[in-house]
């Protein structure tokens, strides 16, 4: 096995060389080709995806994971439609982020590069191999894709058809291959290949996500979890709480950008937890609340009994629910939000709401998350959303990359220094 | 041990916290009286430094190993007025990156931000712990500092001073730390405390870098090895190509970014390689020779019996003398000299001396380096040549930084992102 992966590696390397300087034409022709071949295909993959649902049915796999994993002929639409628009987006390759000159008369500018080889390890979702596929190729970047075994089959045969797309528009396939085994050592053989492989982006589980960084020689920007945190500020306007507190947590309770826990300052919690409790419930929220909440809320008839209103454990702070539960504290004052988050929180998304300028500026100061929100939805933490077009998923990383990753976070840099003969004295 | 490095690090990740909301004004006071504290101290650091010198000595470490470990009244001062330098660079932290509108009203900020705490293992020069200190301060992060066992009393000694100044400009003296032992299952145990430190920045040995880099669960920065090539181009200036060259290798033999291989055009070759070996050789300069370039020297009566023109064996390509050696090849072309650096090289520094905008062009294009030079010095890859002041070194990464690493290499970013209630639909 590992003599195959270390071809499949050496062969991504050197097609990452061609396509480094591939003309961002040729680039957009590929991905063109890629979205109608997706579509003109789609009965194998469909057949193949048929094949990956029943034994994931077999296996009892949950009904949201059932649902990721699922295809049909609107769904590889979208995906079709995704790498038109990863096609219509600006090339990054090339671009001068910088040029100088130096007294000496030394001209220097510092230009974007493609990473190289970026190895993607990821959920049974087979739109990301799609969506990763093209975002690495018009980045510049060779892209070997570990999707989860519960895809394997469907993965292989849209894999199958971009190559096929690739090859016809001149491109080298080892540009965008697949993990050829489902077995797990070969993640982490993959792993030691330092020489070949730039870059791991793994997602998914934290577990999965903590073993790679373990194993791994190669850089790794890791995809972790969002214990993400609205706090609701003495100087709040409790309606535009109410409605982002809402919208954080329900409309889309299982991605990483929902929010896990409320923090509400004393002075305002009385007049804005019942209600901002009663929607949710209504919505099917379960509420894990501090000792202080509670007795607010008990204070209520309508929580006095009610089912969804919990006390909360010491582990419901800090833990990404994924679901319909929000954990709810009331706080003394901003200072200890701030500490609250800093303790608890994963440094992704947390918003403050409130009118209070002077409070917004500690806030988004003191607080160290990708994305610090002020009187908004921390679901907004997104790369479609940020404008920048489809998105590998949110870096957690403070490393090169942070939050949404897009086309410029799959770049590298170099400078170019050009001279007259000058030497170093 | 593990808990006393694990409190150590805790302290640094808590200093942390407090420094990356400090003001420039008191980050420059800090340094200033550091810079001021380490002339006023110097009897202490020179009584300990002679102590390391002895020990050395009795190592037998090489005289030029020695030679770096070695402080005087002089270095001392240079020292303190690179610390002085640093807090005259502007400060990267909360500087704005870009800010742009959302259709739906929101306001998206990418500001600049500390990256943490950051570990840096380094070869045994006390002036690296001194640059390393105050380039961490002025951009934000807290420094882990675990310099080469034979400076050991040194560096204690430095950062024993640099702890009082912090102290007395009320900064937490967890900001500067130092490994408080040379036994090497430290930094093992250091490198799995991925929660409290963010970034390790290893420099010096390969082994080490290639150690550092298996062990840590924290993201690497290396700091590797420099196999920089001068490729002489047909259409070259010749008198600048020698220049070059004579520069790129005889000016500083010892270091990451002078030239270890010519590549010489077989059109230009007679006329170059003769007149270039002359001056090389009278510098000291070994030559490992192609055998077309043996050919080609040994038809000259000067170099036919000399000891200093040899024969290269393969090993020679692709290896970092770090010494008056330079292997020589003649090659056919630009494109034979491309895949020569592609495969030999280490992506560190490489020159094209040519008058042809075009071999300009596709060279810079096709060599994947940190930094790619037309018609100078690879001497020239360095952050004080580059205008970033002091540098942490150069890093042979392509993920975060590569090349030369100032104060904004040291740095992160986080968004801001303001709303006035919007969700998402």
């Amino acid at each position: 096995m590992k003599k195959i992966l270390l071809r499949l590696a050496k062969n991504a390397k050197e097609s990452s060389r061609a396509l480094a300087n591939l003309s961002t034409e040729k680039k957009n022709e590929a991905l063109k080709k890629m979205a109608v071949e997706l579509l003109a295909q789609r009965d194998a993959i469909l057949v193949a995806n048929a094949k990956d649902m029943q034994s994931a049915k077999r296996a009892k796999l949950s009904d949201a994971l059932m649902g990721r994993l699922y295809l049909d002929e609107k769904r590889l639409e979208a995906m079709s439609r995704s790498l038109r628009e990863i096609a219509a987006l600006k090339d990054p390759v090339g671009e001068t982020l910088r040029e100088w000159d130096r007294p000496n008369g030394l001209k220097i500018r510092k230009v974007r590069v493609p990473i190289g080889v970026i190895l993607i390890i990821y959920e049974s979702r087979p739109n990301v191999t799609s969506d990763c596929a093209g975002l690495c190729l018009k980045s510049g970047n060779s892209v070997i894709l570990r999707g989860g075994s519960e895809s394997a089959r469907s993965n292989r045969a849209i894999i199958e058809v971009f190559s096929r797309a690739l090859e016809s528009a001149g491109i080298s396939k080892g540009t965008v291959v697949n993990v050829p085994t489902t077995d797990r050592k070969a993640v982490d053989l993959l792993l030691k290949m330092d020489s070949e492989i730039n870059l791991v982006i793994p997602r998914g589980g934290e577990g999965l996500i903590r073993e790679v960084s373990e194993k791994s020689r190669i850089p790794v920007i890791k995809h972790y979890k969002g214990v993400c945190h609205v706090y609701v500020d003495e100087e709040a306007d409790l309606a535009i709480a109410e409605k982002v507190v809402y919208n954080a947590k329900v409309q889309k309770p299982g991605v990483c950008n929902a929010v896990e826990a409320l923090l509400v300052h004393r002075s305002v919690a009385a007049a804005f937890l019942p209600k901002a409790a009663q929607c949710l419930i209504d919505a099917g929220v379960e509420l894990r609340c501090s000792a202080q909440a509670l007795k607010i809320l008990r204070q209520d008839s309508r929580f006095r009994e009610n089912p969804k209103v919990k006390k909360a454990v010491s582990g419901d702070w800090g833990k990404e629910f994924l679901d319909l539960i929000l954990a709810v504290r009331v706080v003394d004052d901003l200072e200890s939000a701030v500490e609250h988050i800093g303790r608890f929180g994963s440094q992704h998304s947390d918003a403050i709401i409130t009118r209070s300028q002077k409070a917004a500026e500690t806030f988004t100061r003191r607080v160290d998350s990708s994305v610090v929100f002020v009187n908004t939805s921390t679901r907004f933490n997104d790369g479609g959303e940020f404008g920048m077009g489809a998105e590998m998923g949110i870096s957690t990383d403070k490393i090169h990359a942070r939050g949404p990753m897009g086309l410029e976070e799959l770049t590298s840099y170099k400078y170019i220094v050009v001279g007259e003969g000058q030497i170093r004295e």
